[in-house]
Protein backbone atom coordinates (compact mmCIF):
# COMPACT_ATOMS: atom_id res chain seq x y z
CA UNK A 1 0.00 0.00 0.00
CA UNK A 2 1.27 3.04 -0.80
CA UNK A 3 1.89 5.75 1.72
CA UNK A 4 0.65 9.34 1.89
CA UNK A 5 3.80 10.87 0.92
CA UNK A 6 4.46 8.39 -2.28
CA UNK A 7 0.52 9.26 -3.40
CA UNK A 8 1.88 12.72 -2.79
CA UNK A 9 4.96 12.33 -5.36
CA UNK A 10 2.92 10.25 -7.81
CA UNK A 11 0.58 13.40 -8.57
CA UNK A 12 3.59 15.76 -8.50
CA UNK A 13 2.65 17.96 -5.33
CA UNK A 14 4.07 19.24 -2.70
CA UNK A 15 2.56 19.86 0.24
CA UNK A 16 3.36 23.87 2.02
CA UNK A 17 3.95 25.02 4.89
CA UNK A 18 1.33 26.64 6.97
CA UNK A 19 0.54 29.80 6.30
CA UNK A 20 0.03 32.75 8.52
CA UNK A 21 -3.63 33.32 9.31
CA UNK A 22 -4.64 37.21 8.55
CA UNK A 23 -6.14 37.54 11.55
CA UNK A 24 -6.18 36.45 15.43
CA UNK A 25 -6.70 32.69 15.33
CA UNK A 26 -4.31 29.57 14.74
CA UNK A 27 -4.39 27.86 11.58
CA UNK A 28 -5.13 24.21 13.45
CA UNK A 29 -6.27 23.51 17.25
CA UNK A 30 -5.43 19.68 18.21
CA UNK A 31 -8.06 18.25 20.71
CA UNK A 32 -7.97 14.43 21.77
CA UNK A 33 -7.42 13.02 18.63
CA UNK A 34 -9.32 15.47 16.17
CA UNK A 35 -7.90 17.96 14.49
CA UNK A 36 -9.50 21.05 13.87
CA UNK A 37 -8.29 23.02 10.60
CA UNK A 38 -9.21 27.01 10.51
CA UNK A 39 -11.00 27.44 7.09
CA UNK A 40 -8.98 28.34 4.53
CA UNK A 41 -8.93 30.77 1.65
CA UNK A 42 -8.35 29.95 -1.98
CA UNK A 43 -5.12 30.74 -3.38
CA UNK A 44 -2.96 31.29 -6.51
CA UNK A 45 0.39 32.04 -7.18
CA UNK A 46 0.15 33.11 -3.57
CA UNK A 47 -2.37 35.68 -3.91
CA UNK A 48 -6.07 35.26 -2.75
CA UNK A 49 -7.84 33.71 -5.66
CA UNK A 50 -10.52 36.50 -5.72
CA UNK A 51 -13.76 35.42 -7.63
CA UNK A 52 -17.30 34.45 -7.41
CA UNK A 53 -19.41 31.24 -9.15
CA UNK A 54 -21.76 32.48 -11.76
CA UNK A 55 -20.37 35.88 -12.20
CA UNK A 56 -16.59 36.07 -12.74
CA UNK A 57 -15.99 31.79 -12.30
CA UNK A 58 -17.05 28.82 -13.94
CA UNK A 59 -17.89 25.63 -12.40
CA UNK A 60 -14.41 23.97 -13.62
CA UNK A 61 -12.21 27.09 -12.10
CA UNK A 62 -13.85 26.71 -8.87
CA UNK A 63 -13.18 23.19 -8.76
CA UNK A 64 -9.59 23.80 -9.32
CA UNK A 65 -9.80 26.35 -6.80
CA UNK A 66 -10.83 24.03 -3.90
CA UNK A 67 -8.28 21.66 -5.27
CA UNK A 68 -5.79 24.51 -4.29
CA UNK A 69 -7.05 24.82 -1.07
CA UNK A 70 -6.89 20.71 -0.37
CA UNK A 71 -3.19 21.25 -1.14
CA UNK A 72 -2.92 23.74 1.60
CA UNK A 73 -4.97 22.15 3.95
CA UNK A 74 -2.69 19.13 3.41
CA UNK A 75 0.14 21.21 4.34
CA UNK A 76 -1.29 22.39 7.48
CA UNK A 77 -2.79 18.93 8.50
CA UNK A 78 0.80 17.60 8.23
CA UNK A 79 1.93 20.46 10.66
CA UNK A 80 -0.72 19.80 13.07
CA UNK A 81 0.33 15.65 12.81
CA UNK A 82 4.28 17.20 13.19
CA UNK A 83 3.01 19.28 16.63
CA UNK A 84 2.37 15.89 18.25
CA UNK A 85 5.02 13.84 17.47
CA UNK A 86 2.86 12.69 14.33
CA UNK A 87 3.32 12.34 10.58
CA UNK A 88 0.23 12.33 7.69
CA UNK A 89 0.56 8.82 8.10
CA UNK A 90 -1.33 8.61 11.15
CA UNK A 91 -3.92 10.15 9.68
CA UNK A 92 -6.90 7.99 10.42
CA UNK A 93 -9.88 9.62 9.01
CA UNK A 94 -10.45 12.43 7.29
CA UNK A 95 -13.90 13.10 9.20
CA UNK A 96 -15.75 15.97 7.85
CA UNK A 97 -15.24 19.23 5.32
CA UNK A 98 -16.77 22.39 4.90
CA UNK A 99 -17.05 24.37 1.65
CA UNK A 100 -18.13 27.69 1.46
CA UNK A 101 -18.09 28.80 -2.30
CA UNK A 102 -18.55 32.94 -3.18
CA UNK A 103 -21.67 32.36 -5.19
CA UNK A 104 -24.51 34.70 -7.05
CA UNK A 105 -28.00 34.08 -5.86
CA UNK A 106 -28.51 31.45 -9.14
CA UNK A 107 -25.49 29.46 -9.19
CA UNK A 108 -26.40 26.14 -8.09
CA UNK A 109 -23.20 23.49 -8.21
CA UNK A 110 -21.76 24.18 -5.05
CA UNK A 111 -20.97 20.62 -4.48
CA UNK A 112 -19.67 20.04 -8.22
CA UNK A 113 -16.88 22.96 -7.15
CA UNK A 114 -16.21 21.21 -3.96
CA UNK A 115 -15.41 17.95 -5.62
CA UNK A 116 -12.14 19.82 -6.59
CA UNK A 117 -10.72 19.44 -2.36
CA UNK A 118 -12.96 16.01 -1.57
CA UNK A 119 -11.55 13.76 -4.42
CA UNK A 120 -8.61 14.79 -3.85
CA UNK A 121 -8.28 13.99 -0.57
CA UNK A 122 -10.14 10.74 -1.75
CA UNK A 123 -7.20 10.01 -3.94
CA UNK A 124 -4.54 11.28 -1.22
CA UNK A 125 -5.68 9.34 1.75
CA UNK A 126 -7.92 6.41 -0.23
CA UNK A 127 -10.75 5.02 1.74
CA UNK A 128 -9.42 7.15 5.03
CA UNK A 129 -10.01 9.98 2.63
CA UNK A 130 -13.63 9.78 2.37
CA UNK A 131 -15.31 11.81 4.53
CA UNK A 132 -18.90 13.70 5.72
CA UNK A 133 -19.08 17.28 4.18
CA UNK A 134 -21.35 19.97 3.74
CA UNK A 135 -21.07 22.34 0.93
CA UNK A 136 -23.13 25.73 0.29
CA UNK A 137 -22.98 29.67 -1.19
CA UNK A 138 -22.07 32.32 0.95
CA UNK A 139 -22.57 35.90 -0.28
CA UNK A 140 -18.99 36.80 0.47
CA UNK A 141 -15.87 35.52 1.66
CA UNK A 142 -12.94 37.01 3.62
CA UNK A 143 -10.58 39.17 1.05
CA UNK A 144 -12.74 38.25 -1.64
CA UNK A 145 -11.66 34.66 -1.92
CA UNK A 146 -13.99 32.93 -4.00
CA UNK A 147 -13.57 29.72 -2.14
CA UNK A 148 -12.88 29.00 1.87
CA UNK A 149 -12.70 25.06 3.08
CA UNK A 150 -12.30 23.59 6.97
CA UNK A 151 -11.69 20.67 7.69
CA UNK A 152 -11.76 17.81 10.79
CA UNK A 153 -9.49 15.08 10.89
CA UNK A 154 -8.98 12.12 13.65
CA UNK A 155 -5.46 11.13 13.71
CA UNK A 156 -4.21 7.57 15.42
CA UNK A 157 -4.08 7.38 19.22
CA UNK B 1 -40.06 4.72 27.96
CA UNK B 2 -41.43 4.46 24.42
CA UNK B 3 -38.35 3.22 22.15
CA UNK B 4 -36.83 5.18 19.37
CA UNK B 5 -39.07 2.86 17.10
CA UNK B 6 -42.39 3.16 19.07
CA UNK B 7 -42.03 6.90 18.97
CA UNK B 8 -41.25 6.83 15.44
CA UNK B 9 -44.41 4.72 15.01
CA UNK B 10 -46.42 6.60 16.44
CA UNK B 11 -45.55 9.86 14.41
CA UNK B 12 -46.24 7.38 11.49
CA UNK B 13 -42.77 7.97 10.13
CA UNK B 14 -40.83 5.32 8.34
CA UNK B 15 -36.69 6.08 8.02
CA UNK B 16 -35.68 6.35 4.34
CA UNK B 17 -32.05 4.12 3.65
CA UNK B 18 -29.23 6.61 3.05
CA UNK B 19 -29.70 8.13 -0.19
CA UNK B 20 -26.51 8.15 -2.20
CA UNK B 21 -24.57 11.79 -2.34
CA UNK B 22 -24.18 13.36 -5.78
CA UNK B 23 -20.67 14.12 -4.77
CA UNK B 24 -17.55 12.86 -4.20
CA UNK B 25 -18.12 12.64 -0.24
CA UNK B 26 -20.34 10.16 2.04
CA UNK B 27 -23.69 10.59 3.51
CA UNK B 28 -21.74 9.80 7.53
CA UNK B 29 -18.70 9.02 9.21
CA UNK B 30 -18.52 8.00 12.54
CA UNK B 31 -14.97 8.66 14.79
CA UNK B 32 -14.75 7.25 17.95
CA UNK B 33 -18.01 7.73 19.93
CA UNK B 34 -19.63 10.74 17.61
CA UNK B 35 -21.20 10.46 14.46
CA UNK B 36 -20.88 13.11 11.53
CA UNK B 37 -23.82 13.31 9.31
CA UNK B 38 -23.11 15.16 5.75
CA UNK B 39 -25.69 18.45 5.12
CA UNK B 40 -28.86 17.08 3.72
CA UNK B 41 -30.74 18.76 1.40
CA UNK B 42 -34.42 19.02 1.09
CA UNK B 43 -36.28 16.82 -1.10
CA UNK B 44 -39.73 16.08 -1.83
CA UNK B 45 -41.82 13.47 -3.14
CA UNK B 46 -37.70 11.88 -4.02
CA UNK B 47 -36.93 15.40 -5.80
CA UNK B 48 -34.74 18.09 -4.47
CA UNK B 49 -37.04 20.85 -2.89
CA UNK B 50 -36.16 24.12 -5.06
CA UNK B 51 -36.77 27.70 -3.57
CA UNK B 52 -35.63 30.53 -1.54
CA UNK B 53 -37.38 31.53 1.70
CA UNK B 54 -38.71 35.40 1.03
CA UNK B 55 -38.66 34.99 -2.78
CA UNK B 56 -40.47 31.79 -3.34
CA UNK B 57 -41.33 30.06 -0.34
CA UNK B 58 -43.23 31.03 3.21
CA UNK B 59 -41.97 30.24 6.61
CA UNK B 60 -44.37 27.57 7.07
CA UNK B 61 -43.17 25.98 4.00
CA UNK B 62 -39.51 26.27 4.99
CA UNK B 63 -40.48 24.35 8.34
CA UNK B 64 -42.12 21.32 6.82
CA UNK B 65 -39.12 21.34 4.45
CA UNK B 66 -36.60 21.28 7.57
CA UNK B 67 -38.92 18.18 8.99
CA UNK B 68 -38.10 16.41 5.95
CA UNK B 69 -34.71 17.05 5.81
CA UNK B 70 -34.92 15.34 10.02
CA UNK B 71 -36.47 12.03 8.65
CA UNK B 72 -33.70 11.89 6.00
CA UNK B 73 -30.71 12.72 8.71
CA UNK B 74 -32.30 10.05 11.04
CA UNK B 75 -32.57 7.61 8.17
CA UNK B 76 -28.77 8.28 7.63
CA UNK B 77 -28.29 8.19 11.24
CA UNK B 78 -29.51 4.62 11.66
CA UNK B 79 -27.37 3.55 8.89
CA UNK B 80 -24.68 5.14 10.71
CA UNK B 81 -25.20 3.26 13.90
CA UNK B 82 -25.51 -0.03 11.90
CA UNK B 83 -22.16 0.44 10.47
CA UNK B 84 -20.73 0.18 13.81
CA UNK B 85 -23.15 -3.04 15.49
CA UNK B 86 -25.71 -0.31 17.13
CA UNK B 87 -29.27 1.14 16.74
CA UNK B 88 -31.18 4.27 16.88
CA UNK B 89 -31.42 3.23 20.73
CA UNK B 90 -27.54 3.98 20.98
CA UNK B 91 -27.69 7.27 20.10
CA UNK B 92 -26.92 9.01 23.58
CA UNK B 93 -27.27 12.82 22.00
CA UNK B 94 -28.30 14.76 19.19
CA UNK B 95 -25.25 16.95 20.02
CA UNK B 96 -25.26 20.00 17.14
CA UNK B 97 -27.68 21.03 13.98
CA UNK B 98 -26.28 23.11 11.47
CA UNK B 99 -29.19 24.01 9.19
CA UNK B 100 -28.60 26.17 6.40
CA UNK B 101 -31.77 28.02 4.97
CA UNK B 102 -31.43 29.39 1.31
CA UNK B 103 -32.56 33.30 1.55
CA UNK B 104 -33.46 36.57 0.26
CA UNK B 105 -31.22 39.43 1.69
CA UNK B 106 -34.92 40.15 3.95
CA UNK B 107 -35.69 37.25 4.97
CA UNK B 108 -35.19 36.97 8.80
CA UNK B 109 -36.97 33.47 10.16
CA UNK B 110 -34.11 31.07 9.83
CA UNK B 111 -34.42 29.83 13.00
CA UNK B 112 -38.42 29.36 12.42
CA UNK B 113 -37.99 27.52 9.95
CA UNK B 114 -35.14 25.48 11.26
CA UNK B 115 -37.27 24.28 14.41
CA UNK B 116 -39.38 22.31 11.64
CA UNK B 117 -36.18 20.17 12.05
CA UNK B 118 -35.43 21.02 15.72
CA UNK B 119 -38.72 19.80 16.84
CA UNK B 120 -38.77 16.42 15.34
CA UNK B 121 -35.85 15.69 16.83
CA UNK B 122 -37.02 16.48 20.37
CA UNK B 123 -40.17 14.51 19.97
CA UNK B 124 -37.85 11.46 18.53
CA UNK B 125 -35.28 11.41 20.87
CA UNK B 126 -36.89 13.10 23.60
CA UNK B 127 -34.39 14.72 26.42
CA UNK B 128 -31.50 12.99 24.25
CA UNK B 129 -32.62 14.60 21.07
CA UNK B 130 -32.16 18.47 22.72
CA UNK B 131 -29.15 20.02 21.28
CA UNK B 132 -27.46 23.19 20.40
CA UNK B 133 -27.60 24.84 16.84
CA UNK B 134 -26.59 27.42 14.59
CA UNK B 135 -29.27 28.38 11.65
CA UNK B 136 -28.44 31.09 8.88
CA UNK B 137 -29.41 32.22 5.46
CA UNK B 138 -26.79 31.44 2.60
CA UNK B 139 -27.42 33.06 -1.01
CA UNK B 140 -27.89 29.50 -2.60
CA UNK B 141 -27.29 25.60 -2.04
CA UNK B 142 -26.47 22.71 -3.97
CA UNK B 143 -29.11 22.01 -6.79
CA UNK B 144 -31.16 24.64 -5.72
CA UNK B 145 -32.44 23.87 -2.69
CA UNK B 146 -34.22 25.16 -0.30
CA UNK B 147 -32.81 24.22 3.06
CA UNK B 148 -29.37 21.89 3.53
CA UNK B 149 -28.76 20.61 7.43
CA UNK B 150 -25.65 18.92 8.60
CA UNK B 151 -26.10 17.17 12.03
CA UNK B 152 -23.77 15.48 14.84
CA UNK B 153 -24.77 13.23 17.43
CA UNK B 154 -22.70 11.31 20.10
CA UNK B 155 -23.40 7.22 20.67
CA UNK B 156 -23.12 5.79 23.86
CA UNK B 157 -19.94 3.39 24.43
CA UNK C 1 -1.10 33.29 36.54
CA UNK C 2 -3.87 34.90 36.54
CA UNK C 3 -6.92 33.19 36.58
CA UNK C 4 -9.80 33.31 34.37
CA UNK C 5 -12.20 34.93 37.42
CA UNK C 6 -9.24 38.05 37.67
CA UNK C 7 -8.50 38.21 34.04
CA UNK C 8 -12.51 39.68 33.74
CA UNK C 9 -12.63 41.59 36.51
CA UNK C 10 -9.35 43.58 34.67
CA UNK C 11 -11.26 43.93 31.59
CA UNK C 12 -13.84 45.30 33.93
CA UNK C 13 -16.29 42.60 32.35
CA UNK C 14 -19.19 40.42 33.82
CA UNK C 15 -20.82 37.69 32.08
CA UNK C 16 -24.25 37.09 31.96
CA UNK C 17 -26.26 34.22 32.05
CA UNK C 18 -27.58 32.08 29.62
CA UNK C 19 -29.92 33.61 27.37
CA UNK C 20 -33.31 31.40 26.10
CA UNK C 21 -33.26 30.30 23.10
CA UNK C 22 -35.47 31.82 20.45
CA UNK C 23 -36.33 28.57 19.16
CA UNK C 24 -36.69 24.56 19.77
CA UNK C 25 -32.92 24.12 20.86
CA UNK C 26 -30.34 24.54 23.79
CA UNK C 27 -27.58 26.92 24.23
CA UNK C 28 -24.86 24.51 24.92
CA UNK C 29 -24.32 20.79 24.63
CA UNK C 30 -21.64 18.94 26.37
CA UNK C 31 -20.54 15.80 25.24
CA UNK C 32 -17.81 14.14 26.58
CA UNK C 33 -14.40 16.72 27.19
CA UNK C 34 -16.31 18.92 24.77
CA UNK C 35 -18.55 21.18 24.81
CA UNK C 36 -20.55 22.39 21.93
CA UNK C 37 -22.15 26.27 21.76
CA UNK C 38 -25.04 27.57 19.56
CA UNK C 39 -24.51 30.20 17.46
CA UNK C 40 -25.05 33.09 19.52
CA UNK C 41 -26.40 36.09 17.88
CA UNK C 42 -25.20 39.73 18.49
CA UNK C 43 -27.12 41.90 21.29
CA UNK C 44 -26.73 45.41 22.28
CA UNK C 45 -28.36 46.74 25.43
CA UNK C 46 -30.34 43.54 25.50
CA UNK C 47 -31.93 43.93 22.02
CA UNK C 48 -30.98 41.84 18.97
CA UNK C 49 -28.12 44.33 16.92
CA UNK C 50 -29.86 44.52 13.76
CA UNK C 51 -27.47 45.58 10.54
CA UNK C 52 -25.73 44.51 7.75
CA UNK C 53 -22.29 44.84 7.00
CA UNK C 54 -20.98 46.95 4.03
CA UNK C 55 -24.39 48.73 4.09
CA UNK C 56 -25.46 49.63 7.75
CA UNK C 57 -22.45 49.42 9.60
CA UNK C 58 -18.65 49.54 9.44
CA UNK C 59 -16.15 47.00 10.25
CA UNK C 60 -15.36 48.84 13.11
CA UNK C 61 -19.04 48.24 14.39
CA UNK C 62 -19.00 44.49 13.36
CA UNK C 63 -15.96 43.89 15.17
CA UNK C 64 -17.74 45.51 18.76
CA UNK C 65 -20.94 43.45 17.59
CA UNK C 66 -18.49 40.21 17.46
CA UNK C 67 -16.93 41.34 21.19
CA UNK C 68 -20.76 41.62 22.39
CA UNK C 69 -21.15 37.69 21.22
CA UNK C 70 -17.81 36.68 22.93
CA UNK C 71 -19.15 37.86 26.10
CA UNK C 72 -22.46 36.14 25.93
CA UNK C 73 -20.36 32.78 24.54
CA UNK C 74 -18.50 32.92 27.54
CA UNK C 75 -21.44 33.47 30.02
CA UNK C 76 -22.82 30.31 27.79
CA UNK C 77 -19.61 28.45 28.02
CA UNK C 78 -19.38 29.23 32.04
CA UNK C 79 -22.52 27.57 32.53
CA UNK C 80 -21.95 24.65 30.41
CA UNK C 81 -19.03 24.60 33.05
CA UNK C 82 -21.33 24.92 35.94
CA UNK C 83 -23.64 21.84 34.34
CA UNK C 84 -20.38 19.37 34.76
CA UNK C 85 -19.39 20.65 38.10
CA UNK C 86 -16.84 22.87 36.71
CA UNK C 87 -15.49 26.25 36.40
CA UNK C 88 -14.06 28.58 33.33
CA UNK C 89 -10.47 27.36 34.69
CA UNK C 90 -11.10 23.66 33.53
CA UNK C 91 -11.56 25.28 29.76
CA UNK C 92 -8.71 23.46 28.02
CA UNK C 93 -8.70 24.78 25.37
CA UNK C 94 -10.83 27.62 23.05
CA UNK C 95 -10.90 24.76 19.98
CA UNK C 96 -12.72 26.53 17.39
CA UNK C 97 -15.10 29.87 16.43
CA UNK C 98 -17.78 29.45 13.47
CA UNK C 99 -18.43 33.17 12.50
CA UNK C 100 -21.52 34.24 10.16
CA UNK C 101 -20.87 38.21 8.99
CA UNK C 102 -24.33 39.62 7.65
CA UNK C 103 -22.92 41.02 4.76
CA UNK C 104 -23.39 42.74 1.35
CA UNK C 105 -22.05 40.73 -1.67
CA UNK C 106 -19.22 43.40 -2.15
CA UNK C 107 -18.46 43.36 2.31
CA UNK C 108 -14.73 41.46 1.86
CA UNK C 109 -13.75 41.98 5.80
CA UNK C 110 -15.70 38.94 7.22
CA UNK C 111 -12.26 38.21 9.24
CA UNK C 112 -11.40 41.68 10.65
CA UNK C 113 -14.88 41.63 11.73
CA UNK C 114 -14.56 38.56 13.59
CA UNK C 115 -11.17 39.57 15.31
CA UNK C 116 -13.86 41.99 17.90
CA UNK C 117 -14.60 37.39 19.70
CA UNK C 118 -11.16 36.31 18.28
CA UNK C 119 -8.94 38.64 20.52
CA UNK C 120 -11.41 38.92 23.48
CA UNK C 121 -10.98 35.14 24.04
CA UNK C 122 -7.36 34.78 23.81
CA UNK C 123 -7.44 38.40 26.02
CA UNK C 124 -9.27 36.00 28.63
CA UNK C 125 -7.81 32.77 28.23
CA UNK C 126 -4.48 33.27 27.48
CA UNK C 127 -2.98 30.76 25.24
CA UNK C 128 -5.65 28.40 25.85
CA UNK C 129 -7.60 31.02 23.93
CA UNK C 130 -6.21 30.63 20.51
CA UNK C 131 -8.31 28.80 18.39
CA UNK C 132 -9.13 27.67 15.01
CA UNK C 133 -11.37 29.32 12.88
CA UNK C 134 -13.63 30.48 9.95
CA UNK C 135 -15.66 33.45 9.28
CA UNK C 136 -17.69 34.41 6.22
CA UNK C 137 -20.07 36.64 4.88
CA UNK C 138 -24.37 35.46 4.76
CA UNK C 139 -26.80 37.02 3.29
CA UNK C 140 -29.31 37.18 6.40
CA UNK C 141 -29.24 35.86 9.76
CA UNK C 142 -32.04 35.01 12.54
CA UNK C 143 -33.91 38.52 13.72
CA UNK C 144 -31.62 40.46 11.53
CA UNK C 145 -28.98 40.07 13.54
CA UNK C 146 -25.25 41.55 11.76
CA UNK C 147 -23.11 38.31 13.43
CA UNK C 148 -23.77 35.55 14.72
CA UNK C 149 -21.16 33.12 16.22
CA UNK C 150 -20.75 29.39 17.42
CA UNK C 151 -18.04 27.77 19.40
CA UNK C 152 -16.44 24.31 20.55
CA UNK C 153 -14.40 24.19 23.62
CA UNK C 154 -12.73 20.97 25.37
CA UNK C 155 -12.54 20.96 29.25
CA UNK C 156 -10.22 19.35 31.76
CA UNK C 157 -10.89 15.37 31.69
Amino acid sequence: MATIEQKLTELNLSLPPVSVPQAAYVPFCVSGNMVFLSGHIAKKNGQVWVGQLGLTMSTQEGQEAARLVAIDLMGTLNAACKSVGKTLEDVRKIVKVMSLVNSTSTFTEQHLVTNGCSELLAHVFGSRGEHARSAFGVIQLPLGSCVEIELIAELNP
